[in-house]
């Protein structure tokens, strides 16, 4: 059996029992993803899926919808968080216009994956329609299928989109059946009052379309393009056997949906950072998940997932560069 | 002031206010300590100073102490997990002998900074002599200069050293006023009866010397060859104005020494990784320290320092090279 194979392994290494922690669990399952006691990382990709929200418009976010493509273009020009950690650790960064109300110059990091400019608002519609959401989870495959044709085997999911955190915290509550005041946060920076708000104008939302529990009807209902596009991002990314990196709160609540549609799909996820956003960590409490960073971030662009990307590769190399017991000459427990 | 002009730099960038979170602290912290609006690391190094105790003979350890000199061979043939994540990270190691129970043949990765072949168990005696606690001091210092006449800026202080979270725990007990019960921890692996068993002998060797409140008295009884090294050499960091990097408990028991002599020294510290080891929380709680990481390892050799360095760099870069919402055309929040 493989998992005791690696499992050794990692006993057999010259350090205490259990003491490379988080590190030995990462190590294991990425050894079992790859089906491999020497796995390794190949060829690191990060892709940010952008989008807006028709949401946005009723007083959600701090920040007016103009700075989704405004960010597109910081991060098409290398000025953003991201584009920094990507460039230190050599991951492939991939920008993705998946719905932005905005018309981009054709550009070599922008890949166009245009359903729409922006999506509609949920407090009087869908999202999106159906063909919407077909096309959304098509194209986040197609994008995923030509990656991996690359030889990358580990991408990481990030998105920008002005209102996103509405969407995610209304897929969380329908999926999860928890009050959407518990699954709600400040997003990009609201006070008090503004919290209150938008925690009324979710639950109108939520009222009007009443609960669902249909994944994919949720996905159509409450939405984000960049959302659905991720979606079928990470589940064809699971077809490819690649590892999937999860960032913040919008990240996981298109892996929530994706969960439904594959449950076998949280043995390749890791989840790299536990957003300072409210709901975030019940939402990874929920999926049983083990965040990897605590650094108290709230940026998104997939920030989370560069940051850890070292500790994915430092869980790799002890695996397989540390010496065991046996050829350091060190002696074993008492 | 740099601490205005510092933080209005960080908050100008394009991110919403506060949202990279600890990177945003740590660029802060960084920035003070090198006083520049652009800091930089360079040539990083991990010390991992060893050193042998005569309590580990007492029954409070899991591992013999014959572990020591064997971990310090691994540490030099580069099979350790320190030697896995220096070379990742390109992190200069260098292995001290403070005093380990072992004739080493001289090699060019080893420090010979010997003072004795372990110290006095402090179940009878004082660690060590008065002589020898300032001739570790005198080596940590000295060791410190060398490097720092390389150019180097930031150093990681690592240790190995079988029973000095015996050590540790008492020096913590004694300067913070805690009880011994509440300090120690399971080390290398206890089970429930040998942790019983190490409490039992520690609250001895408490009660045999009574309570010290002087830093340099506690170092002398309680003492580790390693851990007097370490405080020096940390003295001699901060004077060399260099960053200082704290591993786990042990790192964290000499630089609460380092802490007394020169309470300035904080300003110059980050605490990577919140060990497994029981006392670890509250120690740096009482040192009101964050750490970076939180990984639930527990080996020591500075492993958190290398760990957590790429976010140090991390917290650089962004506010080095991230545009500002002005130089990227992005909308501030409403």
């Amino acid at each position: 059996m493989l998992h005791t194979q690696l499992q050794q392994k990692i006993d057999l290494k010259t350090k205490p029992l259990g003491s490379l922690g988080l590190l030995e669990k990462i190590a294991l399952q990425i050894g079992l993803a790859q089906q491999s006691l020497t796995p390794a990382l190949h060829l690191p990709h990060l892709i940010v899926f952008a989008g807006d929200h028709g949401i946005a418009k009723d007083g959600v976010s701090a920040y007016p919808q103009e700075v989704t493509p405004q960010m597109v273009l910081n991060f098409l020009q290398g000025g953003a968080a991201i584009n920094v950690f990507c460039r230190q650790h050599e991951i492939q960064l991939k920008i993705v216009d998946s719905g932005v109300n905005f018309d981009f110059e054709p550009n070599p990091h922008l890949i166009n994956a245009k359903v729409g400019r922006g999506t509609s608002s949920f407090l009087s519609a869908k999202a999106m329609t159906v063909p919407q959401l077909q096309q959304c989870l098509l194209k986040g495959a197609e994008i995923i299928n030509h990656i991996a044709d690359t030889g990358c085997n580990v991408i990481g999911f990030g998105e920008m989109g002005i209102g996103n955190t509405s969407s995610a915290t209304l897929i969380m509550s329908n999926i999860c059946n928890i009050p959407v005041a518990e699954c709600v946060g400040r997003g990009t920076g609201l006070g008090d009052e503004q919290l209150l708000k938008k925690i009324e104008i979710l639950e109108k939302a939520f009222a009007y379309h009443g609960p669902i529990s249909d994944p994919m009807e949720v996905l159509q209902t409450f939405g984000g393009f960049e959302i659905a596009q991720m979606c079928g991002a990470m589940l064809e990314a699971y077809k490819n056997n690649m590892l999937i990196l999860i960032d913040g709160f919008i990240a996981s609540s298109a892996f929530l949906i994706a969960s439904k549609l594959q449950p076998k799909i949280i043995s390749h996820a890791l989840f790299c950072h536990l957003s300072d956003e409210n709901g975030h960590r019940v939402l990874l409490e929920y999926l049983q998940a083990t965040p990897i960073l605590q650094l108290s971030m709230r940026v998104g662009e997939g920030t989370g997932c560069a940051l850890a990307y070292p500790l994915l590769q430092s869980a790799v190399n002890f695996l397989n560069e540390m010496a065991s017991f046996e050829s350091a000459g060190v002696s074993k427990k008492d």
